[in-house]
């Protein structure tokens, strides 16, 4: 494992000082334009060199006709070109020392057997010159903390701290605007494209070393360096959680990853034996891997499995017991102190089990505190999982009904929500123990995305929010078995 | 199976002319109220009498102080008392000629030995006077057609095409806004409560035979009447389809739902038996219960399990490749008159393998129409999956540098999403085989909500795509063993 992300022979890729961009222009439907327009807004604080064969200016840039012209080295070669003068442009770079390049043009091994011989001759190519490639027929980095963002979407919210590795690069450009959406964010996501160089494996051990990454996602159509990635993912598991999507363990996935990047797939079972071995925790779905990233990433890890679900509607309840008993988890009886101290806030046709169902309370507003208080400081439970039925209509309706005049309704009903999921954000913020939700509400509303922009893990639907959960059991049981050299 | 929704005991439940309204008053705060305001502002054409022992108006209408007092005999009584003059009022209605009741008032069987004395006390005084009761402990109907909504949560959107049984309330009122903001809605819902009479069996049946249901729905915690239950289902399967999400199979979600409701769970695969031998498709999620629905009730039956995946980027398309295998679809390849049909519109960057990956195309458009309607024709395949990539900051960038005003981007970007969505609505509203899609941009989005609003499935993520797709394979095998008497 590296003790410093410097180490990494992508650390110049993720974090130059100047970079040399070829292939934008000043026409805005080319994609290498829109990779240039986001590294220009994403704020990347170091030189940028446009290359270009005519123009001598380009987005507002002094271009240069040729790497040969630049005036400095620059630490990173970005290509966006044509297929086939993406090989002699990398002659070009070697020439001039330059030692990164993050090649983005498609049209190599992944098309067939033309394509594989020029990606062999860029190998020899980067040999000669010593050049570190990442890509081709990828997206490059985004390092949200440098900043640098050479895809072509521009990034959402503020940085984060869950680290990507992917071979595909819409896992890091779509997911921008959908982690952005649930409050969270990446470190770093790197598109590792056709790895004719640099790996999945390499990024990995740069996320391992990288300090502004807590838990790193694994984006995986095959792994060629499978005993390295051994390695290196049990040394990094023992610091940080990794969660993997594995999606060429069936027939049509394995099809579909091999005309992508070329990548060679093995059986299920070959790859569920690699993740158990390195301590990796596996997802079922894309939704699912970000979904245990942001626990993973975030919440105190839990001491055992048992978890107190609270509702105030017996049905999401019982969905939720469901799925917490089919995701690895118990659900423990409340200790008598705990009981106790719920007694003011039950009716009589509440229940003090688990679930705890306080159903309608006098005041609708002991679901957001003090109640996940009691219960987080239930001592024979580990983690807390609530419903939120957030009635925006009946608030509404209670509001019109009292007087509220029409003109300030929905300005009073949103102060409402954010004030109800600032009750639930006090409590959270100040556990010790995971503290997860669900609702059927939409993520985008003002409660949901209160909730969301405080850092609170609120989920679609109880077996997300239970499975979520058990991925945090699960990397604790990981995590100990490799301290003791069990697995 | 009936033949008819009004040979029904629900019947005069869904559709009363007339209701007796025991709970509401003029205080806001209460459940009463709510149910009362819910029934009031959803449009419900018949007559409504507020039952009150001191007010002469509740919400505007003339009240009456009892059942005696009524100046007709109602069709229905609707009852949120507390608990302990729940019978008593029971026994007044019968005396007045009512003969059918939802009682919302919770504490009977759920609560424990002295609930369920009250409630076998309950039994016994309807069918002294022969009144045929929902409830307890239910929120009763939401017949969107009628209409008619019973619960304390307000309908959104349009009626729709799903029905609903339910042993939880909330599976009715939180998804009035989940559903609507999907495109789709019930028929009809019912939250059946306790079972004291009128059970999930009755509601399966009214559904059944109800003319505007063309999928249903079951949300399970137990089924008491297990014979007449795969009886009736046996018979409905085959004219419509049924989902069932059954939370009682683990140990932690049958305890759950024996506090919740009472309800006699059973293990996993008892039910799963009695699902299948009853043409029953099971869901695995909450979710998953309604993405299956809005297929199943508005798609038309593909004719085998056979799916085109379309994507403009490989992670996306061998993520939902796999998803695919793993719902039991396969991938065929493409016929060559959809090769070559399609030559036109791929790059030499893309694939017309499957999936076919057009990357992008110097048309964006394209992957709106016309290569879904190219994809829909192909010989080979029965269904098609699209992701939508959706860059919606790419077009507003793209805007802003040909000069589109600041103050026009916004107004601008939503005409550009939804000119797209109205491209791929013209091909999906003509289709005859199934075609869904999906993105990871969120479901509020003009672009997202234009393709629900127009009926078009959309998901979140490609499993859930994939097992949609699924359930329609599974519905049409489940369909024809039952034709042929092989289950």
């Amino acid at each position: 494992m590296l003790d410093r992300p410097t180490q990494s022979p992508l650390y110049k890729i993720a974090n130059p000082d100047s970079i040399a961009f070829f292939g934008a222009s000043n026409n805005i439907g080319r994609m290498g334009t829109n990779l240039l327009l986001s590294v220009m807004s994403g704020g990347f604080p170091g030189r940028i060199y446009p290359v270009h064969p005519s123009e001598s200016k380009v987005q507002g840039l002094e271009a240069f006709p040729s790497a040969a012209d630049l005036p400095e080295t620059p630490d990173l070669a970005v290509m966006v070109l044509p297929t086939r003068i993406v090989n002699s442009t990398l002659e070009e770079c070697g020439r001039k020392g330059i030692h990164h390049a993050i090649v983005v043009s498609g049209g190599f091994k992944e098309i067939g057997s033309d394509g594989a011989s020029l990606e062999e001759e860029m190998k020899a190519i980067c040999q000669r010159y010593g050049i570190r490639v990442l890509g081709p027929n990828g997206l490059g980095v985004a390092n949200l903390h440098h900043p640098l963002n050479t895809t072509f979407i521009p990034v959402e919210g503020r940085p984060g701290v869950i680290g990507l590795a992917s071979q595909s690069g819409s896992f890091v450009t779509q997911m921008f605007n959908y982690l952005a959406r649930r409050g969270v964010n990446f470190s770093t996501a790197f598109s590792v494209g056709n790895e004719a160089d640099l790996d999945l494996v390499d990024a990995l051990e740069y996320l391992g070393g990288d300090p502004n990454t807590r838990v790193i996602a694994l984006y995986v159509e095959g792994i060629t360096r499978g005993r390295r990635f051994v390695e290196a993912a049990r040394a990094i598991s023992r610091q940080k959680p990794i969660v993997a999507l594995y999606v060429g363990g069936s027939d049509t996935g394995r099809k579909a990853g091999r005309s992508h990047t070329g990548a060679m797939a093995g059986p299920d079972p070959l790859y569920d034996g690699v993740f158990k071995q390195s301590g990796v925790i596996r997802a079922e779905s894309v939704a699912e891997m970000f979904d245990f990233a942001r626990v993973l990433g975030r919440l105190p890890q839990p001491a055992g499995n048992r978890v107190v679900v609270q509702t105030n509607s017996g049905g999401p309840g019982a969905a939720a017991a469901d799925a917490c008993g089919r995701a690895g988890l118990a659900l423990p009886a409340l200790a008598q102190s705990t009981i106790e101290a719920l007694g003011e806030y039950l009716p009589h046709t509440g229940s003090a089990g688990n679930p705890v169902d306080i159903t309608f309370s006098q005041n609708w507003d002991d679901v957001y505190q003090p109640v996940p208080q009691v219960l987080l400081d239930d001592p024979n439970s580990d983690m807390l999982l609530i419903y939120f039925l957030t009635p925006t209509e009946i608030i509404r309706r209670g509001m019109e009904k009292m007087g509220v005049p029409a003109e300030r309704l929905d300005e009073e009903t949103v102060r409402h929500a954010e004030a109800c999921a600032q009750k639930a954000l006090e409590v959270f913020q100040n556990a010790a123990k995971p503290m997860v939700g669900f609702t059927w509400r939409g993520m985008d509303e003002p409660f949901s995305q209160a909730l969301l922009q405080g850092g609170f893990p609120l989920f679609s639907d109880p077996k997300s929010a239970a499975r979520a959960l058990g991925a945090m059991v699960e990397y604790g049981r990981l995590k100990r078995k490799l301290e003791t050299s069990e697995i």
